[in-house]
């Protein structure tokens, strides 16, 4: 095997891949390797945890083939630190790889590619595709993400459910405490009910660079495929059934308030300052004598906190929420106005942005 | 009690000051809190964890004289969280702290300043007195710290020796395995021989804002106060004796090399990547044959690696470092062109910046 690259392409690629390579917490230790192909001319890097690969390809001149696999984080850290602009070639005898740029040389005991595990395949013919635009898919998966579980006693609730619904692709995600929801794609024209692990997907964030403007899903029954560009991100889906979601969240509630974003941002917070012997607990209020909306923190040791917001209010009414789902659903909501809806003390709050009607965000009250 | 303060300058003297309440690891609960007196239209914050205290002065107008105790983190927060341009008012009820701008208010819980420890106490007439430009004292300061040791079981080393030497003052800083020397302020008129805890230093650079260019020192017997604009940071020092450095020091090395400071550091990390399993030992040698100095690591179970700096060599030589002291001393050395000076096997590396002879930096040999 014989590699001529430039430093700068190398280091990206070896950079991307090898994230995932397990470190030293892997019980499989070539799983800390990434697998080095070259296959005329082109060079395909791949690392794996068994639950996702991430490969990355890249065109190399005066290449010979051959394959070989190398501790990812070293081989990454050894070529990111290699100066910019110098040709990097790479060689293997045996099992030893050996690096060259200028007056730098080094050998890297590597280990064959026979012992590095299949990886999984896809076939696209067969697959189901979607594509969109790199900018609204992260920004849109931003959205969903962090409703998702941390609770692996509950794999389903770990993932973002990607669904299609009379037409349209909705990615959604939940960890029963918590809901969101977005809208990607209407007219869609194939079916998928699928759910990716979230850790997956946030390598495939991970993985987007700037260049890359468009990305394109393909899913088999138990498989997705990412395709950012020159990186291909596939991982297992998870095995089990998403909660019917659609039921959970309310047709409309009986107090809608509009709300500027970061007003509501500031007194949030102030509140929780004073909610960390609580859990976070906040109680949210509208008056109709006050015309105001308040965020209030229960009394308690610390002392005790109200803010208000002016505001148009027709209907008196309260919920206690839990501040960080308030906080973190407010942080992503990309708009200066938004729509705070609750009904009665049990019933889930929805915000909204004012001018997005893709994203919903549901939050379930505490019992106050 | 009663304070009317712009939120920005309130806030910033109380983020300065809540970092030393030592939080929820204080066996004095008080420690935790931020004493806040009030007299003549003068407000003076202060925290201490009873090794240092940090005072910060502020004038605020329309004031009533007064003293309590509050939570600093809870009050740091809560200030911050407020609206820029606003003006807070403070009043304080018995141990109920207030706090009210615009819209916002709330009441902390405080605590009587009875319970608050006494405060170190310096007697400026008879105390010694240093100034210096705070950019010189930050950058060189940041020189010698480094080198000080985090085992506590030799508390002298913990710190830096500020010592006053044939006229001039001297910091300096060693962890049994290399120390660190800058000479700060020629022909001084009064002696010192102080050890100024690194926390303590910490806290000094933490505290410096951009509008402070000059700091003041002073000395008594048992103390250091650093005067920093309208912020003060007083500080016990350390009982016991600094090891007579001076003499480690060799005056000169067989071998001296002038070698481009970016290129050291490049080598010394990629031979580092290979040497983490045998302890970060790297082998440094020069060769008068390949006209050369190398870095390499150790051979061992992840491979080897071996990068060369074309130089001019008169003498052959080689010496084992531990490759994190190398590059902590080689971030440091100011200068684009550096000299590494060693002699043999067991005698002290030198490392000095080409253009500061100010600063010397000493490495002792591992064992090779």
């Amino acid at each position: 095997m014989e590699i001529k690259i430039l430093q700068e392409k190398l280091a990206k690629a070896l950079n991307t891949v090898s994230r995932v390579a397990a470190g030293s917490r892997a019980t499989l230790p070539i799983l800390n390797n990434v697998l080095i192909r070259v296959d005329d001319n082109k060079v395909t890097l791949t690392t794996t945890n068994l639950d996702m690969a991430v490969v990355s390809y890249l065109p190399a001149s005066q290449s010979k083939n051959g394959v070989i696999t190398v501790p990812a984080r070293l081989m990454a850290e050894f070529v990111g630190n290699l100066p910019r602009g110098e040709v990097v070639e790479i060689g293997a005898n045996g099992d030893k790889v050996t690096i060259k740029a200028g007056e730098y040389t080094s050998t890297i005991n590597g280990a064959s590619a026979d012992d590095f595990p299949e990886l999984p395949e896809i076939d696209e013919s067969k697959a189901v595709k979607f594509q969109m635009g790199v900018e609204e898919f992260k920004a849109g998966l931003s959205q969903v993400m962090i409703a998702a579980s941390g609770d692996t006693t509950r794999p389903a609730l770990t993932g973002v459910y990607f669904n299609t619904f009379e037409g349209s692709l909705y990615l959604a995600a939940t960890d029963g405490y918590r809901l969101a929801e977005r809208k990607f794609i209407e007219k869609v024209s194939s079916e998928v009910m699928a759910i990716v692990p979230a850790a997956s997907l946030q390598e495939v964030l991970r993985s987007l660079s700037d260049d890359v403007t468009e990305i394109e899903l393909l899913f088999d029954e138990t498989q997705v495929r990412f395709r950012l560009g020159e990186i291909e991100v596939t991982s297992k889906l998870i095995d089990g059934s998403f909660p019917d979601y659609r039921q959970l969240i309310p047709k409309q509630t009986e107090i809608s308030l509009g709300l500027k974003r970061d007003e509501l941002v500031r007194i949030t917070k102030l509140a929780a300052l004073f909610a960390k012997e609580v859990g976070g607990s906040i109680v949210c209020e509208s008056s109709v004598e006050n015309k105001s909306f308040s965020v209030a923190s229960v009394a308690n040791e610390l002392g005790e906190n109200n803010s208000a917001i002016e505001t148009a209010v027709e209907t008196d009414g309260k919920v206690t929420l839990n501040s960080r789902f308030l906080l973190d659903a407010l942080n992503v909501l990309d708009s200066t106005e938004i729509e705070f809806g609750f009904s009665n003390k049990l019933d889930p709050v929805v915000l909204r942005g004012k001018k997005d009607k893709n994203y919903i965000h549901i939050i379930m009250p505490l019992k106050g």
